[in-house]
């Protein structure tokens, strides 16, 4: 018999979870050649503008294989509805057979996301941050910032956005949350006083240039997951020390990283895998003085790892 | 709000109605460009064998786009579980919004097949059908049979299967439904006494050679849905005066069509898809002593289409 567990259920049962440990766990595992993940499954509309990305693997010899659906829509809001949505189906590698539906709306997608960018600046982010830089307002952005509280004492935020409304929203909402905040329309304002940046925009232009970064500086870079997207001058990742990817094989298609492939701005030799660093094998940051930069497309490990870790707060079922 | 609908009431619905109007408008919409339909997902387990296929696609300016997972794990029936299972969900078009979850456990990926087999012989069997024969005993066997009662008055069965069980399983089966059954575990059996023949078998070796297929035959060849299954000798394709595939671009990656252009019997420019037949821009059977092959590998619009009318005979219902 198949659950079918709603949003609310799923928020209470993530409460008090920390899913840092177990998203690194399938990281490493993806990096180490355990995890099938198929090419993202991709539809995009233009009118209204949205895209929809099927996300799919297992881990081998696993109990389940998921199958995440995720789509942004971003005239939503404007007739009052959110822009993110999509579930998460958890199935039997035994029998093919449904067990699990997790309607939840895209928030796991927003939990694994913002978890990613945690790990990615645990491993990257210099050691001292006296402000961090947000590029973006959106839930993302948001959930970003509250991420990082548990990596980093740092509670100042300069954050990026187009639009005044925006901003304040999100000055309003962090500062409940403890941060100072101050918000900025010049991108150039991030790149000077912050050396930990997240950017977690749509853009599809790059908004950092190459010139603005300053040694010491790591950007996590999530905002582009498809081919148009883009938030990064292409030399950005020429001049960085370390180009870390979430998955090399997506990065070549989709982000930041197949940009700067595209551009000549970087070799494919030269990125390394962010579970790679967590297993080990390749080193992190090794100086205060490094750029690095983190791409981080979203790979179905971490949809895997977040559906296995809720359904085992819904406790087991038999088949 | 996501409705979720279960295979009783989804069988209920489907109980008296013909999907194949609606199944062919979706196949010559395909056909004329009308609907985008990536490339199918998929992942293949080893132990216990099974396989997994997502269909997912869109009608442009359509009102919603569908996702098909279905899946089929040959040892489920060791346990006393079905082979096949899966669902389809249908989004909304303009919001991303999850609508419907149609829990059918693959009912409706069996039925879609079944009428697209009705379809091609529709348009390539021979006018009159002395025998129909079938390979496989399975439940696709089954439907393809009770399928093709609306469109030819023969009532004569040959059967091929591997185990004597299955055979006299689906005699029984089948006679209940007012065929007259022969089962046979000889090929040639079927080759010699039927001119409209289809296989529904996971057969990964041909069964038919091309010497045992007399003039006017026409084969439906529905078994092969990945790229390692097939059922016929490529040579049959090679002496076929029509080669018609459900999507070329599916047929590149899989089924007969692929074996024959890998093994060089057949060029793509000779493959039509059967669409474009029944758009009327070319021509099916034009004469008793062809011989037709259709290779079906199940195309997302199928699933399209089966969604939307089953929405359609739940009602409306707002977002």
């Amino acid at each position: 018999m198949t659950r079918i567990i709603h949003l609310a259920q799923i928020k209470d049962i993530c409460k008090n979870m920390d899913f840092g440990p177990l998203i690194e766990e399938g990281f490493a595992a993806y990096s180490a050649g355990r995890v099938v993940v198929p090419p993202v499954g991709e539809m995009s509309f233009a009118a209204p503008p949205g895209d929809t990305h099927i996300k799919y693997g297992y881990i081998r010899h696993d109990d389940c294989f998921v199958v995440k659906i995720a789509s942004g829509f971003y005239e939503n809001p404007l007739h009052g509805l959110p822009s993110n949505s999509g579930l998460l189906l958890v199935f039997s590698q035994k029998t093919g057979l449904l067990q699990t539906i997790l309607l939840d709306e895209g928030y796991l997608t927003d939990v694994r996301t913002a978890v990613a960018g945690r790990i990615a600046a645990k491993y990257l982010a210099p050691q001292k941050v006296k402000a961090i830089g947000i590029l973006g307002t959106g839930i993302q952005a948001r959930l970003q910032a509250l991420e990082l509280r548990s990596l980093t004492p740092c509670r100042e935020l300069v954050v990026w956005g187009r639009s005044k409304k925006s901003l304040e929203d999100y000055r309003t909402a962090l500062e409940q949350e403890g941060f100072s905040v101050s918000t900025t329309r010049e991108v150039a304002a991030v790149a000077s006083t912050c050396t930990l940046i997240v950017s977690a925009t749509p853009s599809t232009t790059p908004l950092l240039t190459a010139e603005q970064i300053r040694p010491g500086t790591h950007i996590t870079a999530m905002g582009s997951d498809t081919p148009l997207k883009q938030e990064l001058d292409p030399a950005i990742l020429a001049r960085a020390d370390l180009v870390v990817a979430d998955s090399i094989s997506q990065c070549r298609e989709r982000g930041e990283i197949s940009k700067a492939l595209a551009a000549g701005t970087l070799q494919e030799d030269e990125i390394i895998e962010l579970g790679e660093i967590i297993n080990g094998r390749v080193q992190g940051r090794t100086a205060d003085d490094q750029i690095t930069v983190a791409d981080l497309t979203g790979v179905a490990v971490q949809d895997i790892q977040i559906a296995k870790a809720v359904c085992a707060g819904l406790g087991e079922e038999k088949e």
